[in-house]
């Protein structure tokens, strides 16, 4: 029997960063992380193992690490819990025995219901290092794979799937939507990141419905809802995540398939000395307040800390799901922040916009320059407050978009946005007199007659 | 007679953003910028003519810029100005009848009274493009060049004059403080960056005062206040600007040395219909609320923007200079905002700190990645908000130091800082589990108690 003060099950973001935290502020506390994997891989890195890294050992966090932060790590399925006894039974019959609990046992992909989903070589991506290995084979071996899903992880993928080798492969995202990545990105951006997919030779069909996947034994096509049928030796569903709450369910805790474990903004479960963090975790947004679907490694992190923070004494509350992004394609960089303004628009917010688009270094010709980096900014109309960020550029893309997180988690208005200094330099940045936030803010200010 | 409705006295960062922005708001207005340099400078770019561009022409906005904004400019000095009929009268004898008027007549280079300091190939940086070509010239003529002054000016052109040409050449920076940089960057970074500058073979004088500089008709050397005495046949000066208050000052505006044109909130001079923004006007910090001798292409970009804002009807307030660098160094980027902890010390500022290194990728070791990228954070006692912020990273410093800018504006919390959501990527950010700012916040929520 272990019994140590604090069990975390999960070992992913939002589990090992509690187990950090903990180490920050309680370093005395007994503690132990248990997960159901061999090694914990870098979520976000996971797209990256097929072209960019090219093995997955690479995209692995190195248990080391957690042994020089003195954070045990057991490697085991959790078999149930006694919540009244506080005891965790694991697979191999051992027990632990626990003060508090974190639950950060993730999502799982989300696979829909559809004719031949469990054909071979239908695949999905799971954080487990030695399924992706197995996908990894399955990629190199496959001359027609298409990717169903053209959000974050069906894109990232697939450009990365298009510099793997030197194999020529069909490759094909199916979208449903309009556009790839629409869901988080504002619409020309998708374009923008449509011509890259199509510059690097990958095939796309938005608005297509996948109606069923075709084969006997292993997956050979995908037939869509207009009679399209698109060869496939390898399918890839990647229609996002959805809260893994098979453990939670199973004992007892108030949760929900589509938002998860519930909690309380403190990371409460409905548990006594229960608390849940990630992507297993029920979250609201910000901005409307109403539960969100946004499960990100830096919202798993925070709300890690969060709960650690939380397990002696109430400390601090989540303010919400904010949904920052950013990513590559090809050779730009986009990424996000709240609301496009299609989302703005299903929600019934009224926003102003302002766009700017110019250098990303003055003069322009100084190395790493572009001409022509953008930024698209919605405000609230009622009160001038930031809604929505979206920046197309280079390397300090996702730097800038935090600029935005920030102003939008802090609620700040394009008069503040439009006036504030910011640092610049013509080896890095705008020029001062032109810099994107600063010139699409002053627009707004300006069409709010400021 | 010229009759412009606005007239715009200086053709740099200050009078060029307040002429951009009328055209935004007020695009019917008649406008006339007066500038007395044949072209404008990039200000920010001038270091970098001499290395990394190897042309002045290349660091210059070219005037089909403003023409395409149809922003009219005349390049004339002006004689005076009669305030009560609201007349200029240029060098040319010509006349500017205006309505209201933005001085923007910027800086000059702090030259201090010091026997030598007329001698022939003493020079400093102004915003002239003629002068810079002869001091371009100079420069390469040159074989002991010894710059008098560690600040960004100083340490930007040393750096930039390591890589001119194949000339060898000794390069000595002599520099009053402890380190270079010392007043903007935190001593560490300091450090790093005088190591940067050894390694490009730069000779650094540290906490030593320039006494004279020695010749009969061209500069031969400079004596130091301890005896040494350094060969050289160019000086540059870099002590950073002053005010130029002369045109101000002649016609009768509130004004003195140090604090340049006394302007309040709305950037209104002492005279009627005039206002002042940039190098020129004074400041304020918005954390001491003291006079503030910030004096910043990114500061004047945002004053002009309120000058002009105001002019017909005050609109905004600007709520100080708060400094915000970034710079490169060899091969390391830093970058602050607000106070450094020595500077917290002298005005008496109580603070916390928290620390955090790390990779700037994650997994680090995909490209673009370093293993130590630093962010330092300083927060006041009392209240935890951030009154400092200092970044040692790539080229993401600048926009790593503007999402402190924006936090240092807004007044947040290391409470705040620490459990916001930043977006992450693995080619782009460090991991969400240990990104920088978050976990260098963290730490002072700790130390709070919190």
């Amino acid at each position: 029997m272990m019994t140590p003060e604090i069990a975390i099950i999960g070992g992913s973001a939002a589990g090992l960063t509690a187990a950090i935290n903990l180490k920050m502020r309680s370093p005395e506390k007994g503690l132990l992380v248990i997960r159901n994997v061999r090694n914990t891989v870098v979520p976000c890195g996971i797209p990256y193992i097929f072209g960019t890294m090219k093995a997955v050992e690479k995209n692995i966090i190195p248990d080391s690490m957690f042994e020089q932060m003195n954070i045990p790590i057991l490697n085991q399925n959790v078999e149930d819990i006694d919540t009244d006894s506080k005891t965790i039974t694991l697979q191999n019959g051992e027990q632990v025995c626990y003060s508090k609990l974190i639950l950060a046992t993730g999502s799982k992909p989300l696979l829909p219901q559809m004719p031949g989903i469990h054909l071979k070589n239908v695949h999905a991506i799971r954080k487990d290092p030695d399924y992706l290995e197995q996908l990894f084979t399955a990629f190199r071996q496959a001359r027609n794979i298409v990717v169903v899903g053209g959000g974050f992880i069906g894109v990232e993928v697939t450009e990365q799937l298009a510099r793997m080798d030197e194999t020529p492969r069909q490759l094909t995202i199916v979208e449903a939507l309009p556009h790839c990545l629409m869901q988080a990105v504002e619409e020309e951006f998708c374009r923008d990141a449509e011509s890259q997919l199509r510059n690097a030779g990958i095939t796309i069909k938005t608005g297509s419905r996948v109606e069923a996947l075709e084969g006997d034994d292993s997956v050979k096509a995908v037939r869509l809802a207009n009679g399209d049928v698109i060869e496939a030796d390898l399918v890839l569903i990647g229609l996002g995540a959805t809260p893994n709450i098979d453990l939670a369910r199973q004992i007892g805790l108030e949760c929900n398939a589509r938002d998860g474990i519930l909690v309380d903004e403190w990371m409460q479960t409905s548990g006594k000395d229960i608390f849940a963090a990630g992507d297993c975790a029920s979250k609201f947004s910000p901005l409307t307040k109403q539960p969100s679907s946004v499960r990100l490694g830096s919202t798993a992190c925070t709300e890690g800390m969060i709960a650690a923070s939380n397990l002696f004494g109430l400390q601090r509350t989540t303010a919400g799901a904010v949904g920052a992004f950013a990513t590559v394609v090809g050779s730009i960089c986009i990424g996000s922040v709240g609301f496009t303004s299609h989302a703005a628009k299903q929600q019934g917010i009224e926003i102003l916009t302002g766009a700017a688009a110019g250098p990303n270094r003055h003069p322009a010709h100084l190395p790493g320059g572009i001409p022509d980096m953008k930024a698209i900014l919605h405000f609230r109309r009622e009160d001038g407050v930031l809604v929505g960020g979206h920046i197309r550029g280079t390397d300090a893309t996702a730097e800038i978009v935090n600029i935005l997180a920030v102003a939008t988690q802090a609620g700040l208005t394009a008069e503040q946005l439009a006036t504030m200094q910011y640092a610049t330099h013509p080896l890095l940045t705008a020029s001062p007199s032109a810099y994107q936030i600063m010139m699409a803010a002053e627009q707004v200010v300006i069409q709010r007659g400021h």
